[in-house]
């Protein structure tokens, strides 16, 4: 095995911990990671929040990371040492069924290996994330970072940007489309630059009316305060899509109500059961869909699109020791838009 | 006013007595119809069994009738005397709003006046349905009904087959699409015969393994029974469109993981709020959408489409006399598969 170091939920307390943590010898088709910058997201607090070690299970968090390649399997063929290189929220899948060979390993039915919390297909340990110094990834899992991207706010693209690409792209947004983006957080914001960035005429959907010069700079052609009847019921119809972001259970009916006739909802903030009311639905037959992660080429058309376009995430880089104050802090409502751990000081 | 009979809810019973009714004087734009059949529709149960007649409204179901003109006011310019019509579950709308200039009557922004408890927007006077002997309508919401259609059995297309024609319409299916029809009542062996006509790979999926003859003379390729999770398992992902005409609240889930990558789930068979998983949704990245009724411009493409594959619903006739049976009939599912009523012994 191989030692590092990395933060760890330990007992009954949230509190992340340094913990030294072993990764795997590297199998054939393995790289080991030197992680650089991990983003910090939603999806981890949650996992952190609701962490119950029985069993003995360990929890390191961290599904989005950059960094550079110190080492590879002798099957490697698209990376060599030294290599810039990010990681998402998935590490495998069982390459076989049908949205494996349609490159959506991230629907695969024999469900893929999450980076953590999960279990690894082959030697059936729990898989531990990237709030470490190294990660061990198979090649097939692992994206050659563009150049041009700063790997710290680059970090986010690999779960926020591409859980708000894959919807963006599959719902067809291009230049004349309506886009909405309901929620200005760390998917939101990344939704609004590629909208924009794809040429699609956007607007920012917040409870927050300050929020409007943050939407302007992102290239928001306008901002609607959920908050007042007046500016949600003159966007009623208006938009082809909107991107839902808010990150904690609401009523979609405000929203679904933006949606223009035939257009599409993609909830995309939160897990767990949803309910509509089927006449926001009927009426302008409208749709509701939902997105989260994206296969390995959704990754890679994604990572080359913000690098022609030079998207990033807007970021606040903090040592990787100060992981829980992020934490406490994202829980909030307090960064714009996404915290980023350095983890350097884990050397 | 004009004088008819029809069935109306008395009272704190169910039960649907004969009644004089009166109907308006023609305006410039109204025809006067001799209704000959109408279908009786699942929202006929729900607005009977859920019926108050506090403020001394006053009940007459039935949506979805044809029949023949008998008086046309001045400026009507469409219908002659003596012309077959059909009309469907809305008889105006506002004529002004987005919705009513793109053809999409059934979601005008002013609400449109429904056939049967709906509130007239020019007299105030509350509408009375088609289970009566005339009718009195704008002739912009009266269809001619197309020779070559038995107009008893084309009487369900004005709600059941419009409702069933909208998403397969909008979901672009076609030749090579590959349908699955949940329910196989009114609705849904009316989305079978035209999912067929359209040349889709259709299948049915029941509770019922004795369907299985009626999904084939209907037309489909097979039948699917939602209560052997092998057959459901093998179903999983398969289908471009699942149209679901269930008629009672029920779990989504099944139905959402026949539909195929990007594919669609229409919820068509009743209203209320519909809770769904949003996993569900977002492995495979699919939709969920509704329809009901449809524009006149699709009840016209609709009939004009079943006249030419000489489609109509298979249904039992009964004189009008025996309207309580029928509905009653229809509670308890016993109906193969939609009920008609003869209003011809109401004379």
């Amino acid at each position: 095995m191989r030692n590092t170091v990395g933060w760890q939920v330990e007992g009954p307390s949230p509190a992340l911990r340094r913990t030294p943590l072993e990764r795997r010898d590297l199998r054939p088709d393995d790289l080991a990671v030197r992680v650089d910058y991990c983003g910090v997201c939603h999806t981890d607090l949650h996992a952190v929040g609701s962490w119950d070690d029985a069993g003995g299970r360990r929890l390191v968090p961290g599904h989005e990371f950059t960094g550079v390649v110190t080492d590879t399997g002798p099957a490697v063929t698209r990376f060599a040492v030294g290599a810039p290189v990010a990681v998402g929220n998935i590490v495998d899948s069982c390459g076989e069924c049908a949205m494996c060979r349609a490159g959506q390993e991230n629907f695969c039915h024999a469900f893929p290996t999450l980076t953590y919390d999960g279990t690894d297909r082959h030697d059936g340990l729990a898989t531990l994330g990237g709030y470490s110094r190294e990660y061990v990834v198979r090649d097939r899992f692992a994206h050659p970072l563009p150049a041009g991207l700063d790997p710290a706010a680059a970090a986010p693209l690999l779960c926020a940007g591409v859980t708000v690409w894959e919807p963006l792209h599959a719902l067809g947004v291009g230049p004349g489309t309506r886009v909405a983006v309901a929620g200005l957080g760390g998917l939101g914001h990344l939704a609004v630059k590629i909208a924009v960035a794809l040429g699609a005429h956007t607007s920012v959907v917040s409870r927050s009316p300050d929020k409007a010069d943050d939407a302007r700079r992102l290239g928001a052609h306008g901002l609607i305060v959920s908050t007042d009847p007046e500016q949600m019921a003159d966007a009623r119809d208006r938009f082809d899509v909107v991107i839902d972001t808010i990150s904690v259970p609401h009523d979609l009916g405000p929203y679904l109500r933006l949606v223009a006739m035939d257009g599409t909802l993609s909830h995309l903030g939160h897990l767990g059961p949803v309910t509509v009311e089927t006449l926001d639905l009927l009426i302008g037959r409208k749709k509701l869909s939902s997105a989260g992660s994206g296969g390995m080429p959704a990754m890679a058309a994604m990572l080359d699109f913000c690098a022609e376009h030079g998207i990033t995430a807007d970021i606040e880089l903090l040592p990787s020791a100060r992981v829980n104050e992020a934490l406490d802090r994202l829980r909030r409502g307090d960064v714009r838009y996404r915290f980023v751990l350095d983890m350097s000081d884990l050397d």
